[in-house]
């Protein structure tokens, strides 16, 4: 499962990123897809074009790039969360719509718009499909939050009533169910709160804090989607709330690190560990695509505009995913 | 606040540490104290010498190293976390105890000692007192895990009703109240577990999970002691029993980032934000102090078998609080 | 706020009632409303005349029985609970459909239907009015469930996005949100039990059980909608599941015992004790009323075949609210 | 397990009572212990007599009175509760001490004192010992509770450690662990209010709550001992606070109805369902025993001023486990 998060620097830059929980690699990696880089869309087959390069996390499959999540030269970002159960995709092509395969939805987004405005518009005019790009990769399951230079964001759901679009106003996204049943969950949460409650008094009993952090007791502790939406809908509002002026890259990770799973501590039904096996972050403004990885806590990055964005081919980045310490002596 | 691990790798090495949680620094930073440093006791107002050398989160007060947490070159290591309400330090020097200043426990515990079977009968000889270190530094407000290379650990706690020792099976201290309520707290929750529930039938209405890490749900998310020390120890334990042959350095922060406080999120009586301004992990046997800040996530290491350990003075390293990103292009 | 519950007894009878939780008595009383009583719907102007007869808690507002909950002689059996942020009804009369006013909805289901399979294909016809009984009593903010001696039950919402019927599988019914959204939210439990854990080893600590119940902690123990659904579904599953043999109508009553607001535990935003004024259940089969009240918990009851089901007017019976002790000396 | 609760009324009458949650009945029913009353001390051997009639709920074993609870006719209460793992009793007599065997206890207390005051300095005389009343009846795991006309409670403890007694300012009792540990876990939930919260924003998200009961999301709805002591302490807290002119029998049986146990919810590890037999409540200013039973919610009264106090014999009133249902019709 997975969670994403949007949050403005005190610089006023926009960050935007996820945890990448999930049992397995998946041949991951930071890669560049050029501008015009063309690609077969394996509904219509016929070949597309992207219009703005593009740097995200990449597993390249049969030199198709598979986007986990991404950033396009203009800002606008996105990432497919695991929406299992409610994700649903049409096996009819529409002779009306814009026919794109499920798989290619955050490549069709980010190669051909620049903010949400120009996006939203043409959303209503998309025929997802559930097209493979080979016959060993199922179809995936997700739905996706998509963010611009305004800081804004929207999740986009597409289940068996047809595809739906939310404006987010709490800039996190985590996983099934649908993102209207998270927000409905909040309000049974509002009562929490950052602020110390330092003492009580029940019947004639004096009762003091043992601790800081008694306005928040009574948020969940898990890692299903419903809870870790909670947390981190709850951190990022208080840490803006609180501390607008310290809200920077490690801030970002600092919340997302409060949600990541840790192994051995959430089986899958196969008993496998499901386990955050990567978070990343993007800087909006500045094309900087960030990421750690759950061996190698250090954060790397890569500039896309360090690298020729009208190159030929995909430009992949090594995987860091050795702990990189830093020997003091 | 603050949380204290230890953690058996898969090599086989002991590793212990904590996160710092305060909502100021206190000009900390790595240290070295050498062998046969002398420094005074407060109480006593006579000459101690160190025996053994101390790597360690120090505040070096007039010429006096104070320590948050550290690990002696035999392996044996201590950290001191707060224990409001409960900790109480006498005022009269004993005759037939050795009167140590308390906010000197760790150091006369580290630099006297190699083992937990040597140190334990000492304890019971111990009379903890009030001193200051100065004027402007009042007494602490602490109780302490102490772990050996054996794995075993101990916590120390000195309340009114005198000191009490417990063996500690769980690895695991965070605040107030005392360790034998945590434990009992601990019993509580003894009904989750890491595996995934799938499905359940309530009445006739079938339920499906909506994503994993059903069998968790009932643990508290919040950043009480209380809630703290319940969420390690099940993380700590289920990272044991399910992948122990990961376990290494990452998968430990990775167990007390789930514990970190999160700038904002968790506000001081008088509304400053408490923080995790460091996370600490030594290699017991290695003698190797890792750490990172809150600032940056980077893991830096000081290994004191690099240094001097006959030296005449403490050696201060620079405390590395500024985020350390490794560019990959 | 209010909690309903259905359950088949042991014998083979199906008992419907439910909590009405409100923070002031709203004139309301046991009452028989006979076969071909007329009324006048207030927002077509027309007369309208029951087929069934009905007993059930009613209000007398100028001469027309206000429903909260009630029974018809066929055994078909419905509740209204409050709806507040959700219920919305028409404005205006529909040539097409059948005008309802919202507040009499219970009064046109219960006086015309025998079981839900008759009453299933009406509803789409049903056009419900936002009209007044008098200027005085606002329209009433509801959703309802309806059940009938199959012991198969409904939930009715009409919301801006229109009406809609859900198959209550779970056989509860609270206030808002949506039936659904509960339904989804009952997946976050699904790992909760009636069985006891008595132990667990975590590391290498044992922790044994500190009493019965261990199961079922991470059950929300608080007074809103959400948390009363689930306890309340919770409660009717294991009760069916393990005593099966044992339900009756005192069950029923402990069932809703367990989410009965406590005087003083809930304030409403004015500052009033939100407490369940009344429990009902009605035995369908036998056409029986029980009820008791916050200031009465004994068991009253009406039997609708005692009386005149012919009779010309409604026959209101005495609420006994005041405790009823049975003195064994 | 059980839960016991005090209460004030508003005419200033002192309530006093319990739920007995057990898997099975004990034969137990009402009954009137005499004044002069005498019976053996199974552990000194020696013939005690009763100073003052008790009225209490008794199973009566060997013409002896076991007492689950009760009251004599000073105004002085008792209860024994569940204390499994903890309650120790001595196997040797003492020469100095006060000889009782533990299941004799509360008719030590309740036969001999008559306030809290004058009971007080006894207790450390007392040595309680496992002595059985027969062979077939094993000694009691028991804690108790004893309150007097001032509305001040105390609690017993006898664990290896020694006997100790806990001025009990929050008026409940549940069951292991120690009511210490239980008076610092209430300090968790400070922060949990009667208060409504109506709306919040978290981010730029407008969040109303969904219905009354805000301020209480985070209190624990499960069974287990800890959970029941919260919510009673909260539900007696909030009702003194809010309503302290509406404190009646009824109000006391409401906030035990909260932690009584439903049947089939608590299973116990031989999977036989836990539940509240009965709920007793006295009135210690007029000597009046009230109870009902998981059958019969219909409170039953049995005033012990209408007995002959000096009779020779235990009187035994009948157990009113049969549903009492007032016909209105």
């Amino acid at each position: 499962m997975c969670t994403a998060l949007t949050l403005k620097t005190s610089e006023g830059n926009h960050l935007f990123g996820r945890n990448m929980d999930i049992e397995f690699s998946f041949n991951q990696s930071v890669g560049i897809i050029p501008r015009s880089f063309e690609y077969k869309n394996m509904s219509t087959n016929e070949l597309e074009k992207t219009k703005y390069a593009i740097i995200g996390m990449i597993t390249v499959i049969d030199n198709h790039p598979m986007l986990a999540d991404g950033l396009n030269e203009k800002g606008l970002a996105c990432a497919g969360l695991n929406f299992p159960g409610y994700a649903h995709w049409e096996s009819e092509l529409s002779e009306e719509k814009i026919n794109v395969p499920a798989y290619d939805f955050m490549l069709w987004v980010l190669s051909n718009f620049e903010t949400l405005e120009e996006l939203k518009p043409e959303l209503e005019k998309l025929n997802l499909l559930d097209s493979r790009i080979n016959n060993l990769t199922p179809p995936p399951t997700l739905h996706w939050i998509i963010t611009d230079k305004t800081g804004q964001s929207i999740v986009i759901e597409k289940t068996k009533s047809g595809l739906r679009l939310f404006n987010n106003e709490v800039g996190v996204l985590t996983n099934s169910p649908t993102f209207d049943w998270h927000l409905t969950n909040l309000r049974q949460y509002i009562g929490l709160s950052s602020n110390q409650v330092t003492n009580a008094k029940w019947s004639t009993q004096e009762l003091k804090a043992l601790g800081q952090g008694v306005g928040c007791v009574g948020i969940p502790g898990d890692f299903t989607p419903a809870s870790r939406f909670v947390r981190t809908a709850f951190l990022r509002h208080f840490a803006l709330a609180n501390d607008k002026d310290s809200m920077n890259i490690s801030e970002f990770f600092h919340i997302l690190n409060n949600v990541a799973m840790v192994r051995g501590s959430v089986r899958t039904p196969d008993n496998r560990s499901d386990i955050t096996q990567y978070t990343s972050c993007m800087n909006q403004e500045k094309g900087i695509y960030y990421y750690n990885t759950y061996n190698n806590n250090n954060i790397n990055s890569i500039d896309m505009h360090k690298e020729d964005l009208n190159a030929k081919e995909i430009k992949l980045f090594n995987y860091e995913d050795t702990l990189k310490i830093n020997n003091q002596n």
